[in-house]
Order: structure tokens, then C-alpha cells, then sequence
């Protein structure tokens, strides 16, 4: 079987193009459109600071279909004010006259500098180009996944399979970030990164019931929300999933519902994992699983206070089983916590255990860490409610990229 | 007039002695002892893992009446269970049999690594020469000091006079802090970093009424609570204030109290500021002053998220003028904000006004920034509430610090 890609699942097209936004010369804009319009429900950062796009694309989202979405990286038209929502709106009248739709059929998204204006030209020549370059290939794929990296090191991707009523459905995605990486998003209306995915599927959603907005914000609930690099929530956070219909295969029972969920969130947990991994200047991804938490934001808070703590991940860096700095961020979560009786384990070796400090062999320790990923579980042993975090450790490269990223 | 240093308030008397808990052959523990009962009141950690020496200090607090403390750095004694709780208190007893006194007139702290038992012959035997050397001299004061630092580079004191009904009123303390820091404290039973501090004045306060204890939590609120290196609160955050009375100038009107704490505060600040500029790594201090929030507590939360974001701190290490990472953090603060009405400044460079990204000489900034102290100044014109939040930047030694501080 070929590789799946974001154009595995039928009924959609895919461009990209280098419109000089970007100083580094890759592709800067994007077009993604789905041939019918499609069902569509997107999730947006919940920062009270939200880019011009993110405006607009509450706007657009409104009505549970799109036609498509079109993207630049290189500058994230935040911070700017009417100009910007106006530019904003311009990027969708642009593409929607080469596609034949509506401007309100287009989702807009950009991520980069913060407070520059976007260069309108440039964009408009990109916009035409990837237009004049929109395929189904899996060229076409990547030509649209490279044109929404910044930092990015490289592309993410991710794609399943499922059967639903015996015919095949597919799911596929593509992301952006490393970081600026700590997304908290939400449905527009509701409830941060900058981080940029964007989710195809073949499967048949209808755009008035609320069912695949409901479905895409309890698996970025799970995915997307729950990776953090610095956990400083972006102005331009978007996930947007486009469902084309084109299988045929529409999602209606409970069972269906869940068994997409779940393929959903394998998709959306392979992104998020691709994020922490590509996190700035990381050398390796931390698994923070907490269990036995008394309610399940109990567990999530836990999970982040941990992923979040920069003495945690200095240590994970340098493969040091400090686990004092563990068990001391878990305290300070906000969250419902006892040391008396939790019980932590770093690469699957009990370190801490309901109050008492486990004796262990720190060198050897300190070698299991020395690897591509590092697993935390910390049992609270108050309830039953669960949650996992991806995260990167923090490296002197981090303070490289971040302190010479200049405006 | 000679330097103030902590024992310039009279009363009081200190010894530092070198038990051999730190590897670094310096002080490692240390006792601060008034020659009577002092009116006494103390903040300890919220942290939900707090130390064994935080749980007795709480317990050892609640009359408001205490003849001294006793600490020691090296090791935390956290995290260890009901051992160390029997060592904590231990400890009291130790020096209160040397100093003459109930063991429960004496608070304990540590301060160093999570989860290991104190070496108690070490620590008993530092406690005994600590007391044999005590004195009210200003070197007496510098052995103190000396004895509760650990990963600091700095000694850090201060100390203001004020007069009071025409009798003069000194109030010094000292402090340690440079990892770890991010304290959350509050007066025992309600509301976390490893900062320790200590105050002495020889004002007269009452320890039944209470209003020492009000006036230390809201001067730690605008000082070590508004300090952030790494925002990990810690297992042993305690900072305590003894009153000898020995002025014989009793705090009792409104006018005196409010006299009394802005003086106090002044102290606090002052050590705050040194805990800051002696955050690890750090290169400068940075002061984050919000004014026109709607509360309080929204101008402390916008604060303090600016303070630690990890982009903001790079940039800052960098001198780079990148303010979409200070807009966008204080949008994800949780507090109410619009920036469309703030206006925010760099080293009083407005770079952002209402919406709009204001044009600057970018070289020029950055070259401003290139200093010991960067400022920024957020008015988010809501309200008329402030807050100050002070901080350091975040540089590639910080990684080192922390990547190889090893278990």
C-alpha cells in the first residue's frame, strides 16, 4: 500500500508556493480546497491577542462548511489592528475567485513575526501560484504541508485508515510547530500555540448538527491542547478539519462515532507527538502520563504543571533523575495532590513512592534517559481519571533560536 | 552611619558554621536567635508537597511568638517522608537546648536537594558550632547570610530605618534565591519557590493580634511573591519576620502600620530585586510593570505570565525588541484584556499602541536593551490597578545550571 498523505482521503486538492514571505526559500503560501464544499468545524487559539485570520475564521467557520483553506508562514498578521482583518479577509477574496467560491468558503491562516503587516503583493503572486499548482499527488501534499513551517525542522504528517460500514474511510493531517507551543484552543465562542493543522477526511459529517466540531475539539482536547513547548499560548492557533464526503461513508451511529473519534485522535496524538519532538532546539521528547487523578482537569493540570516546569525539562536534558522537581511541580498544579500517596516512575524505574524517596541506581537511571523519548508516570492514587502530555526537554539551542529570532 | 545589615535592629543575635551538607565549602547552616520572645509571623509555600521543616515551621508559628530560626542548605528535607519530619524538628530541639528556649520557639528551614534525609550528625554538629559563634556584629550577620545560600552567586541584604513616634525603627533582612523561584506564599492555613528570607526590626508588635502577620503577607504579595525566575514554586518557600521590641516603639496606629509597611516593603523589594538579578543565568533584571488593569489580581496574573514566558525571557537575553511575545502572553493571562486599548512600552519605547504596531528604530532599542535592568510598561487602560512583577532573562547558562545540578 502507498503511504497515506493529506490527499489520501478523496475529494481534495493541495498547493504550494514560495511568495518571498519567508526569508528562508521554501514554500510560504498554501491552498488546501475540498472539489465539493465540505463539511468543516476548526478550533482557534483561546488567547485574548488573536491574529486577523483567527477573526475571520470565526467568522467563516460559522456555517460548518468551507471550501478550503489558504495559509501563509513568514508573518502572523497579529497585532495589526483593521489592516489586518482587512488583509485577513483579502488572502480568502483571493483564493476564492481562482477556486470559484465564496470568500466566506475559505479559512485563512498565517503564523510567523507578530506585529508586521502582511506584505499584500507578495502574498497575492503566491496565492495565484499555488492555485495554478493545485494537485492530488502526494507532491502536492508536502508542497502544501512545507508552506506552513517556520522553525519547523521538518513536516508533519499523519494519516489512518478506518472501515466504516465495510468501505474505507481515511483520515490525514499535516502540522506546523516547534514553538510558541502551548495550545489551549477551543470552538469559536468558547474557551491557546502557534500551532497549525489542518485535517482532511473522506468520511460524510453534516454541517448543522455540530457533530465533527464536537468530535474535533474532545481529540484536540487530547492531542493538540495537551503539547506544550513553552507553553506560550499563540495569537494564531487553528486546527481545521475539512470532511469531503467523497467515501461516501456518512458518520451517524454512536459506534461510528467513536471508532472515528478514535482513528481522529491516533491522527491528531501523531501530530502532537511530531510537535514536541520538533520542539525548539530539542533533543527529545518527555511522555508525561498521570493516572489516579481525582478528576480528569486535576490530571491535565498535573500533566502540564510537569511538562511546563523549565528545571524539569533542564533535567530531562541532561538525563538527571531529579525527580524532586517532578513531584514539586505536581504540588504546585492547583490540582487536588498528595505525596503520601503517589508513587512516580521515570523510564518505568519507581523513583517516588507514597512519601518516601526509593532508593535506585542513579548512573543507570541517568543512562535509560539518554534517549530519543523519556517517560514520566506519576500515579496519584486519588481517583480514576487520567492524562498524557507531550513535551520537549530544554536545551541551550533553545536559547540560541529565541534570543537571535529577531524582529 | 555604619551599613545596616540584618542584626543592625536590636535584640537579635546570629552565627553561620560550616557542617559539611553543601559540597561548596561555604556556611551551610545557620541560626538567627533574639535575646527574648519575639512577636513573630511567617509565609511558607502553597505547595501541596511541601517540605518537613515547612510543616513544623507551621506548626511552630501559630502563637506568633518565636526566640529564632534555624536553617540549613545543602539538602531540602523534602519529600522524605515522616523521617524527615523527626528531623525537622530535631533541629529545633538541637538549638533550642543550646539557646535556652522550648523547641517550638524555634522555626526550622532547609533549603538544597528534594529527597534525601538530613545527615543529622553533620547537621548537628554545624548547629553547635553555629551557636558558639554567635554575635551581633556585622560579620555575625554575613556568617548568616552566608550559611542559607546555595546555588546563588550573591549575598543578599538590605535594610531601611524609619522613625516612629521620634524613636528610630530598623527593619533588615536577608534572603536566598536564585533556582526554584517562583514563590506563591501565604501565612499557614490558607494559600509557593526555595526562597528563604529573614527579617528582623526591633518595632514592638503584639504576636495575639495578628497584624504582623497581615502586614508580612501583603508585603510578600508586592515582593517575593511578584519575583519569578523559573516559576517552579518550591517545596521550602518560607520567609519570616521576628520583632524584638527592643526599641521599645510599639506599631499600634493606623498611621505607624502603614508607615511601618511601606518600609518593610522597601526591604522586601529590595531582596526580591536581588533574587532576580541573581537568578541562575541570569544576565539583567526584568521589571514588568502593568498599570490600568480592571483587578488586581488581572494586572498580577498579566504580569506575571509575561514574566515567564520563555520567549520573552530569550528575547530579552537576545536585546531583541520582539513585543509580540509580551502582547500575546498577556493575552493568554487569563485576565481580562484588550489590546486594542493597551499600550505597551520597552525600555519606554512605545512599540505598540491600541491595536497598532507603533514603527521604532529596532537597532536602536535593542541597543537600549543592552543594560542591567530592561522595563516594560503595560498600560492596558481597564481599570486603575498595578502590579510589578520582577524577573531575569533566560540564557544558555541557565541550561548548564540546570541540566547538570545532578541527584
Amino acid at each position: 500500500m502507498p503511504e497515506l498523505h493529506l490527499l489520501s482521503p478523496r475529494g481534495f486538492r493541495a498547493g504550494g508556493a514560495y511568495a518571498g514571505i519567508k526569508t528562508k526559500r521554501t514554500n510560504d503560501v498554501g491552498l488546501l480546497v475540498c472539489d465539493q464544499p465540505a463539511a468543516a468545524a476548526a478550533v482557534f487559539t483561546t488567547n485574548k491577542v488573536f491574529a486577523a485570520p483567527v477573526a475571520v475564521g470565526r467568522d467563516h467557520i460559522r456555517g460548518g462548511k468551507l471550501r478550503g483553506v489558504v495559509v501563509n508562514s513568514g508573518n502572523a498578521n497579529a497585532c495589526t489592528g483593521k489592516r489586518g482583518k482587512r488583509d485577513a479577509y483579502a488572502m480568502c477574496e483571493l483564493a476564492a475567485d481562482l477556486i470559484g467560491c465564496k470568500p466566506k468558503e475559505m479559512l485563512p491562516s498565517s503564523t510567523g513575526i507578530i506585529g508586521h503587516y502582511l506584505p499584500m503583493t507578495k502574498l497575492k503572486a503566491g496565492i495565484h501560484a499555488a492555485a495554478g499548482a493545485l494537485g492530488d499527488s502526494a507532491t502536492h501534499a508536502l508542497a502544501f504541508a512545507d508552506a506552513i513551517l517556520t522553525t519547523d525542522t521538518k513536516r508533519k504528517s499523519a494519516a489512518v485508515q478506518l472501515k466504516i460500514d465495510r468501505k474505507t474511510v481515511t483520515i490525514a493531517g499535516v502540522c506546523k510547530g516547534s514553538g510558541m507551543i502551548g495550545p489551549r484552543m477551543s470552538l469559536p465562542g468558547k474557551k491557546h500555540a502557534t500551532m497549525l493543522a489542518y485535517l482532511t477526511t473522506d468520511a460524510r459529517f453534516y454541517p448543522s448538527d455540530g457533530n465533527l466540531a464536537a468530535v474535533l475539539q474532545q481529540v484536540s482536547d487530547e492531542s493538540f491542547n495537551a503539547v506544550t513547548v513553552d507553553d506560550h499560548a499563540s495569537t494564531n492557533d487553528t486546527v481545521c478539519i475539512l470532511a469531503s464526503g467523497a467515501s461516501d461513508v456518512a458518520v451517524h451511529s454512536a459506534g461510528d462515532f467513536k471508532r472515528f473519534q478514535k482513528a481522529l485522535a491516533e491522527v491528531c496524538q501523531g501530530l502532537a507527538y511530531q510537535i514536541a519532538a520538533d520542539g525548539e532546539g530539542a533533543t527529545k521528547v518527555v511522555i508525561i502520563n498521570v493516572t489516579g487523578a481525582k478528576t480528569r482537569d486535576a490530571a491535565r493540570a498535573i500533566a502540564r504543571a510537569i511538562a511546563n516546569s523549565p528545571l524539569v525539562k533542564c533535567a530531562m536534558h541532561g538525563n538527571d533523575p531529579n525527580w524532586g522537581r517532578i513531584v514539586s511541580a505536581a504540588g504546585y498544579a492547583g490540582a487536588e495532590f498528595d505525596p503520601a500517596e503517589c508513587v512516580l516512575s521515570l523510564q518505568r524505574t519507581r523513583v517516588f513512592d507514597t512519601g518516601q524517596p526509593v532508593a535506585f541506581d542513579a548512573a543507570e537511571l541517568s543512562a535509560a534517559m539518554n534517549a530519543a523519548e523519556v517517560r514520566i508516570d506519576l500515579n496519584c492514587h486519588l481517583g480514576k481519571a487520567s492524562a498524557t502530555c507531550w513535551t520537549c526537554d530544554l536545551s541551550k539551542e533553545y536559547v540560541t533560536i529565541n534570543a537571535d529570532y529577531h524582529t
